[in-house]
């Protein structure tokens, strides 16, 4: 089918590629003409405005907005606004806070528009892996869509089939075994997507204590007889052979680990997405205890900064009950 | 080759049965009897006693022992100590503490008898997969038993190799790739194995409380724009495919929600091994903040209890300031 | 001077008579009529209704407010912002969100009344102690209600002046030596309330932690020799007294342990007030690391399941791939 | 009474000067003579050799020995053990790990040399507040030295006696309300202290964390009408009165936000000594979740790298999934 992709970065660009080669048509939209005139080249149609690229297409209209989330997305979906009418579809395959779908997609509605949330996993890889979809919206607004959505999914690939799946399905396959799901009302894509990557913080903070363990085994406070110099590439690659702990993310780690055993080149200043704080929140709002993923989290926040004003508090407290002065500032 | 297996529980039957399959002589041996016969039905030579079992063995004699870690293997290998002479090898494959294995090590070494420790990951799935083999051990005991190890490991199989090694290893291959490596002298296969499972803690509680969340998306004390009833199963199942949380432990959540989306019949009361209590107390001994690996074995600490103290006390401080009396205890 | 008290709960009710004792008129309402009838006893004017409280005050009229936040207190200062007018001042004394104090500021700003909001500590103590205040909203409308505040605040006391505040203060006394502080505009006296409130959970369940130690130290697994059954309430006893860890929350569990050295009669099942996720929610806006303060409210929640799916999932997992099953649910 | 005291720094002087203030007569020895010689130009008798003071003395000779835990400590007791005899006592009021006490109480028992390990906490304070003290060893040893632990406690001071406590006392008075207690055999005093150092872990970085959100209130990124500037040594201060947060620790902090606001000068970098890293272990032999405790150590394990490992290790996840390179190091 033919659909519109406004925002042409790492993710949209290579999702309209991957639409192509599944035989979409894709108009190709960015604030950059640059990155227009590539997806022209490889045989995306082009649109100079937001307003071009929706006259190309035909009802009901098909938009896929890949933005970061925030203003960027939040603009161009009110400018859709005005721009389509009753039976267009929106989707905002971004990382957008599942409560600004819930507020957009009542927005929409007296228009007629409709507006279904993806949740987009696969990073860099998804081009060729294909991405997984976590999608929210109207059951006919993902109908709608669908066809898209199966070209963008890995499909079921050579991943074997959960045992237990057949029987409760009654044999039938599910979406979620091509990587596609309709999670529910709009905001539940994103909602999914968002405990998703809250995961992922966890999972890679996982990884990465335990890694932080093994490199300092070998440290010279340790007792001689308990001290291990241990090749973390070497480990990093044993545990993707039959151990409980194997997963893309230590795939991912291994190939770091064999192009730099120290890591060198990589700063330990470590960003983070919205969703990892949304997910906090979702937490505390349905009061689940969420440890680990709050953990995963800090570190992120802790990784920022030289010192916290936390530990510089810390540091006045010890000295004034204990009389210790720690490494004065600039001393 | 030829060794003795001693212990045929899970663990221990699967393991020699592999090696069988693998062309190994196995001696078997456990303390039912039961158990021995019943290998000895599958091909294995059956021992009546320890004794019994090294003495089926030529020099140098290669003995696994697959116990539960602590007394029972403590107690085997010394029994060993004093059976076995110079040039043996006892195999310890149990879930030892390392530093135990350091002692143990050098009570053996006067007679010349070599230890290997062996951290084994695969579980109930092993004895198909393949085991994944973190080896502690003199390079020549390594040696010795490499091709145990070799038959036990998963192989390379059909996992793509991790780019970068090629060039980085000079373009040979690494036993790492078949599932098995020699990690560095005595301790260091327990030391790595323990790290992993503090791992495997960390990983399974992210797991956990991203689909407590989701579970509790549908709480009737949320806003109802914000309420989502999600079907965990089908999450479960469409993060298998390109997303990057994908990962065995995630497969065979994916299973559990399949048979049961309530998780019926799990009960909530979570033990915990060793390893992962060591891999926090090895973090702290070389002061590396490990909040994940240690918020998620107190998970399994106070998943065990109705109440702590710890929330009693809290009770009691609410109740002494602010008149609060919570629930009383039968009341 | 004359406010009107709204709200006559234990709080509401002990600060009318603080005041009262002080030599301000109170006209106490309450949608209780006994609680009036009570406060009118002791020397208030009593009202039949949110606006008879009204009318009994002269411009600027002046009250206080307190309620449970959410929506009973947003009930009433919505009814006061039609019964008020220019230059009336609204005090909101509960534990209002700070985001809701800003929202309604500004909702009133048209009318011209003056919103402050209190953050009030002292639980039932207070009477008698006197309240800890943290206030926000404009200048003026803190210089009007000041006589209030200071009667209400627990005055400097016999606690000894911090040293080096006399000469950064140029000699002067700051208010906040007598127990109250304008803490900046509207919202910043809930804010500074909210994050006491947030320090208070952690301080608690530090204290809860390290005597849930002290009494499992007698626990049979540990060996013999370092095995201790400790006096839970000798040792806060004696903390109380020269040591680092005094505090007002220490002598509470005290008395609580004075009483009963198990603490019989509590539950350990602990509700959280909405500071404890405010703040943390706070702290996250702020990308604050605040671990301590999460995982005090995070015992909290947990302190209220029998289990927490979190901990089916790790239960599920553990049976898919080592056969573990523990007890079972029913078993 | 008479008695020696080995160790003349900062803690050990201290004490002996309130010891002779209380009428005790001192033996003092360091191994820095300069130390020596000032206690002895304010009265205490002077020794040149850990010989020379318990020649000093007169059976049943009484050590106290207050030297940093570890090798110090344990090389004087060892020395000790020689130069005593049956019915003397070695008190050793350090950070010793309890289990250290356990073995070396024993290794002194066949020559009837009586071991007693203090606990104590007061800081540069103690010296005028007085020392509050945990005790643990022999009832009868315990009574030997019951005059110097009296003499160094704080004494009931103007502390409110514990409501609840005289019934239960049977109106007697006990030590710990002079500051001093027994807490049980050999090793509890140092396992309370222990415990009581973790709380108090835990209660400094919960002040830390709730003055870091203070701070950070005044954020560039938050919302304009949400920001707030606060005057965070007045709010200390206000907290001291009245307030539920109110401490010797909060006190401590008013102290250094008096002197600098900003904290400036304390540069963040936060020293653990043993008995937080003991506190977590215990809780982890005892399977006690004690996330608190654990977060405030790992914040000081943090605050001592400009990045950890684990960071390192994020970063490249986040690179080789998503194709961020974060800040690279040197770049």
């Amino acid at each position: 089918m033919k659909l519109a992709m406004i925002g042409l970065g790492r993710m949209g660009a290579n999702m309209a590629r991957r639409l192509m080669r599944g035989g979409h048509e894709v108009v190709a939209f960015d604030l950059n003409q640059d990155s227009v005139k590539r997806l022209g080249e490889e045989g995306a149609a082009t649109a100079s405005s937001l307003g071009d690229a929706v006259a190309q297409l035909a009802s009901p209209r098909v938009v896929w907005v890949m933005l970061p989330a925030g203003a960027p997305t939040e603009r161009v979906v009110e400018a859709l606004g005005e721009l389509l009418g009753a039976g267009d579809v929106i989707i905002d395959g971004g990382n957008t806070y599942f409560k600004d779908d819930v507020r957009r997609a009542r927005a929409l509605a007296p228009k007629g528009i409709r507006y279904v949330d993806v949740g987009t996993s696969g990073g860099v890889w998804g081009i060729d892996r294909g991405y997984c979809l976590m999608v929210g919206g109207a059951p006919e607004a993902f109908a709608l869509v669908q066809p898209i959505l199966r070209t963008l999914a890995p499909g079921p690939g050579d991943i074997p089939r959960t045992p237990g799946r057949q029987e409760a399905q009654g044999g039938a396959q599910s979406t979620s075994e091509e990587g596609y799901l309709h999670c529910g009302p709009v905001g539940a894509g994103h909602f999914v997507k968002m405990v998703h990557n809250g995961i992922e913080y966890g999972l890679m903070q996982a990884y990465a204590e335990g890694f932080d363990i093994l490199k300092n085994a070998a440290g010279e406070r340790l007792p001689e007889e308990h001290r291990y110099a241990l090749d973390l590439g070497e480990i990093a690659e044993v545990w993707r052979r039959g151990s409980v702990v194997g997963s893309w993310l230590l795939d991912l780690t291994a190939i770091a680990l064999a192009e730099s055993p120290e890591l060198a080149g990589y700063s330990g200043f470590v960003q983070d997405s919205g969703e990892g704080r949304w997910t906090v929140m979702a937490a505390i709002e349905e009061a689940v205890p969420a440890e680990v993923l709050s953990s995963a989290l800090y570190a992120r926040f802790r990784s920022r900064h030289d010192h916290t004003f936390a530990e510089k508090v810390l540091s006045a407290m010890r000295h004034k009950f204990g009389g210790h002065l720690e490494r004065p500032a600039g001393g």
